[in-house]
């Protein structure tokens, strides 16, 4: 491999001839040969928009000329492509600050600007009015943001249509309710599909609700928050370019030393990922749950076959999808834990574990997206109500004794569920040997099709 | 000890004769004899006061007669007045749904009502248009808005005023700024304060989005979701009643398949606490830090001395108001897992991990209201600012040569920085022997007090 | 109230006049009013035993008189056959370095030997030769080791009789095994049991293996783990007693300031106790699941009924202490994210997270104790296995095809289960009507009984 | 691309026409595309490495020609001498028994082997005895053995190396100690430094005790745990060959029901791993702090100086490689709250979590050993100490007063350190002046070189 050497305020550094990056970037990459995970692509991107709108707004405020300006949108604008990604070797595990990153964006800015033929400043000018920390945090943000708003948001949307039009599909299908894992009253198996599709309806609603904290900026903070070297007016700019260009509402955090130090809004939106994580376990514990079986569980839907289910035995079709999305919602509880002890180390005007936090929200966001879309797919459309199996288990039920409360109370309804249970009769049967109740009342109390409400 | 004997529909069993519990809670009390933690107060009178109003919107709805309700309502207000707390012996460790404390609150308001002359049965009456399923997880919600609105707010408010005022009285006084634990540009003190300060209302920006969620009740569900038992008009009664007793929103879950079966506004609520926990932990590091010496650390600030510091080291002070309120951070931070694993183990109609998230979820609420407002009160209110070391701090920073940046660009100034700290002189010093600034430009440039911002 | 007036290195303070406790208790009393969580008495009762052989070893090197030593030893054995209880009131949420809760033990012993005649100073005297920061994390192993010991161990191997009575009583009936919660080859019900008891078994193993580390001690580092103050004979001397007292192998930490400021074992052993809340909590599930029903269920076993469970169901019967104890394990998972931060949180020569710390290892183990005895007594004693809906379950299965895979192949077996299952026949049916093996063939290889293994 | 036609028990399929890989690789490569993270390649190797001594086991008890062993034994050692990595496409996220990385590698095998000439069955050649659910958690066990005991264990030896030199560098050097960050008796830099190396000493010990579990395998349960399909002679020869092969002592689980559905020995040793963080968490954190500075911190030592510490302050060296370890200390924080809740979800005879478990142990593993061979050889290797620096915090501190404490007692020392801190003198000035000590006296018994233990 051949090397060309470069410079930075530390000296010089053989850098591999065609790479992109620069001095900086070529010191982290050897200084930090840990593990197998990059600074998350979402993450550079979301960088890549700050320089190009930081750009846009040192021109408007005289501080870059317009011909800097232009290169280093440019330049922006091809990393946002995505055209460059293998420019961005570095591990996730560098500096807290996520400064080495910042350098290597801002590197291969002056590169690809130099390839166009314009002398740019991976610091003096690429980050002008800028400084790591204020730069880093508000691409966490924006990252989070976008993921949410453009990738989650449209699959659970999805998931959403999905769920509504399964509803519609059994709204008519009586079956059991249960609880603490024991038989309970009935429902539909339309109600009972309403609850997994509300669970996702409070989750976005939540997810909204964190959006508000997310898209405040520490952008404006620089350094330490006091936003030396930045003006007042560069950083309207900036917030309103950026504005333009994504067509959302960042704003400014009202206060910079929260925005460098303080991670609360990442660790809330996690929250809200936990929240979500934790209903659609449920919805597919529940699926697994109702399509267990074939013959020996309790069988109540099927889901489709995709692939074989075991490579010793034959003809087994497994709950796979089920599997993949509960794993995937312990992954995010994790790294739910990694983000709260994240947020609480910052020290003074910093904290120092930004890169690891920005990971492991983009990946839960990024394997919500991808498990729920796959689960949508490849699971839930393929649903299908065995409705024989559902109305035995609701005529056999000793639950529906429920309606008899208000008639003949609540001691007198477990004799009568008791009876039936030990007799291993029919609940009719046992009310009736009880005398409690006739049969013309049984018949007109004791109604599945009157128990599910509205 | 003497006994009488209760019964209930499993049978008789001895109760001790004082007690004004009934058969069901003697059942659980003996059959589960494990820890130390009973059902956490708040929870119960957060059920007494569903009671209540149960009792009112059945009385409404023609389904209790004026007297019986009275009788539960005055039962209920006993409780509610914390006049009968020895009357609540279950363990937290029992069936997951609350059942048994459902029925120990059901029964406790029936032997009062007995007592008072009215004969009350504690499931046919007290819990008549009820389940445990509904009123459980209702209490829980109404506990956590309650102790938020009513314990929490206060106190961070509380602090907020503190911090305002330091802010106030630290406005001027010019302190380094540290990032990465290294020297950086300078910042006011106050600046650094309202750091603290906006973290705070950021937090309470949070925790108020979260009672968005928090205020949708299950109530109404009953005991599958689909309120078998329940009239529509009951509900809107409960809502109307409970909404006026304690001037507040809460609302009907609009699907209470959701209510019964997902925690998920637990959860989100458990990460805005987390996102508290956070950021004060982040303060109390910072000042504990700031306050470290007295002469061998950054002593930047002195706390109060509230008590001596060692066993062995006579006139040791320790910063223990961050100790205790750390600890108290991690703890939120545990019982943050526990809730999130057990929003996520629900089964169809129901979740049985609601004892456990009610006792996590209340005591991180009530931990961070006292650990704050100790904090406060014990710590924070005494904070003095050591202005000599501060200024010391300042004047021998080699930081300040930040300021030269738009002047001499960043390598030159990284130049002169290390000058300086290899040749063990003033950051000025080096920066007119590099001959790259002359000492007019260097006074006029490098002036911590124009680094400040705004 | 009346007070008497105390003083301490810090001057006066009114204490409530038959407290035992001294100033400093008092102060921290006062100082930290936060939560209900006391220091829990298992690890002031290590204080105590420390104090007492503390005193011994004092006067077996001449540092302290036979008559002081004695009354501390009286007065230590008082606190640790918990006759003073109310003596330690002091909040968990206090200094993290235990200090004032060894205060608390100092200043109690020295009262009780006042009261016995003898002027005992809780420094100079109860506390010679220690500091808070030896005596403190000492405290919290022996606790640790205690209650594993003494309480988890027997409820252990308990569990573990009781598993092994049931494997005996069910040894020969055969079920339907399941993967994925989908039906799979045949096991004997004692095959599933056994999987319970071995995890037990290794849970057991595991703990024991933490022993090893828990044993080493922190007391001779005193203050900072240098041991100033304390001789190197009173150390030895220390042991001897504590392990002659113990009947135990409490051994020095090789490293003092290892011993202070890590608390390694103490993650370790909650690691290992969180293995064991995960296997319990996979059995506990287990069991729930094979209980299921009486009606729409798995129905396989039955458990004891033990109290009603439904407030509105009548006769309905929850498995109730399966649900304790896996919100019991869920605690301990929360428990164990707390003690794994707080163990990380260290600084120099001392870790002041350390009540926290004791606080929920103490309670993991306490909560484990308890809610396997109570789960063992009222749940695993009484499971009665079904035969007759086990042995349906194996003969409709379709995964017995996993016999043939040696004589036809995996390709072949899976066509003739999914034949079987598409056209809802026996395995024979379908076996048979393929071609690929004969009547005599399918009798001879596939026998339920012949795929249990040994 | 060109497509070839593969077939399985479930029809036919396209696969790229240069895949290794068959249908049931392929149909979860389109199945499940979820997110970025593919099964670990230390997790594909140890598979190989069971089908390979499965395969002499197999033949040794003639259930496969030699001829098919072989070519199975060929293709399994290119697998896990890394030659075809790019053959292991798959998700993560797939099956929650790893099934489909089970038939992944099984057909990789068929596929090289039917190169080689040998024609050769993915399931009744290369899974023969065997199914995924042994298989799985068999290779999860030896891949953390192997990565533990090659990877890590060399890297924790090397460090305890670099502190030892440190240590004997040190020796001499005395400075002050500190506790609750406050100033306190004095310790050699030695000292400190020793507790860092006794942390890492305990560690692995810890491991090493994790490694007993870890050892016992579940191969030879196959499918439900019962070993159908696998003979006691087969399950013998396994072990003898793979012992062989290793060099290792891996055994049989007593209990294959446990093996297959318990994970507590991942528990285990992420506990253990857990605490590893821990403790170079605080190590780490003291080296950071130790180096604060240059001009406005503790600033007790330099590390080396790797990179610019700032994209805006010229001439900031940061810690940078303490930044890594930090957050890979709190990456294996939240891994492990992932494996915990992994561990306690299995059902029945399996649990379906393990893929996740393995990716969250590997990447634990993995990133320690990079980790702490990076902040190894990029920090530790190049801590210098400041000695005048720390040598004036000795000699100005007022806690060598505890020293004192033996001769007039804890109360005095008290007033003499509170009187020199609040007339801001030294210790000596403010014993003299209190006349409890001559000055003879006090320079005999205060002598920070006489505080530092034997």
């Amino acid at each position: 491999m051949s090397y060309r050497i470069e410079r930075d305020s530390m000296g010089e550094i053989q850098v591999p001839e065609n790479a992109l990056w620069g001095a900086q970037t070529e010191r982290s990459r050897q200084n930090f040969n840990i593990g197998i995970e990059k600074m998350p692509i979402a993450l550079i991107q979301a960088l890549a928009l700050v320089k190009k709108n930081a750009a846009k707004a040192n021109e408007a405020t005289g501080k870059l000329d317009t011909e800097v300006s232009q290169a280093i949108q440019q330049a922006a604008d091809t990393i946002i492509k995505g055209e460059v990604n293998e420019q961005f070797p570095l591990s996730l595990w560098q500096t807290g600050s996520g400064t080495q990153t910042n350098m290597n964006v801002n590197e291969v800015i002056a590169h690809l600007a130099a390839k166009a033929g314009v002398n740019v400043h991976p610091n003096d000018h690429v980050n002008r009015s800028q400084s790591s920390n204020d730069v880093f945090p508000t691409a966490i943000h924006i990252a989070g943001v976008q993921l949410i708003e453009q990738q989650l948001f449209p699959v659970i949307k999805q998931m959403i249509q999905t769920l509504k039009k399964l509803e519609v599909e059994n709204e008519k299908i009586i079956k059991i309710g249960r609880t603490h894992l024991q038989d309970a009253t009935p429902v539909t198996f339309a109600q009972e599909i309403s609850g997994w599709c509300s669970s996702l309806e409070h989750n976005y609603q939540m997810l909204e609700l964190t959006l508000n904290e997310l898209k405040q900026l520490a952008l404006g903070g620089t350094a330490v928050g006091t936003g030396l070297n930045a003006s007042k007016e560069y950083i309207q700019a900036f917030y309103t370019h950026l504005n333009q260009e994504t067509n959302n509402q960042f704003s400014e955090d009202p206060n910079k030393f929260h925005g460098l130090a303080s991670k609360d809004a990442v660790v809330f939106t996690s929250g809200a990922l936990k929240a979500l994580a934790a209903n659609v376990m449920k919805m597919a514990n529940d699926i697994r749950w109702l399509a267990s079986g074939p013959r020996s569980g309790l069988g109540e839907i099927t889901i489709p076959a995709n692939e074989p289910g075991s490579s010793i035995m034959p003809g087994k079709i497994n709950p796979t999808q089920c599997e993949a999305l509960t794993m995937i919602a312990i992954q995010v509880m994790g790294n739910d834990t990694t983000i709260g002890i994240g947020a609480s180390q910052g020290n003074f005007e910093l904290n120092v574990y930004m890169p690891v936090m920005a990971y492991n929200l983009i990946q839960s966001i990024e394997l919500l997206t991808d498990g729920l879309r796959s689960f949508d797919q490849n699971c839930l459309v393929g649903i299908k109500a065995d409705q024989e199996k559902m109305n035995q288990y609701v005529e056999q039920s000793l639950m529906l004794v429920t309606a008899l409360n208000p008639h003949i109370g609540y001691d007198n309804g477990a004799k009568i569920a008791k009876k039936a249970f030990a007799e291993n009769t029919t609940l009719k049967q046992a009310a009736l040997a009880t005398g409690l109740v006739t049969e013309a009342e049984y018949e007109s109390w004791v109604k599945p099709e009157m128990m599910l409400g509205k």
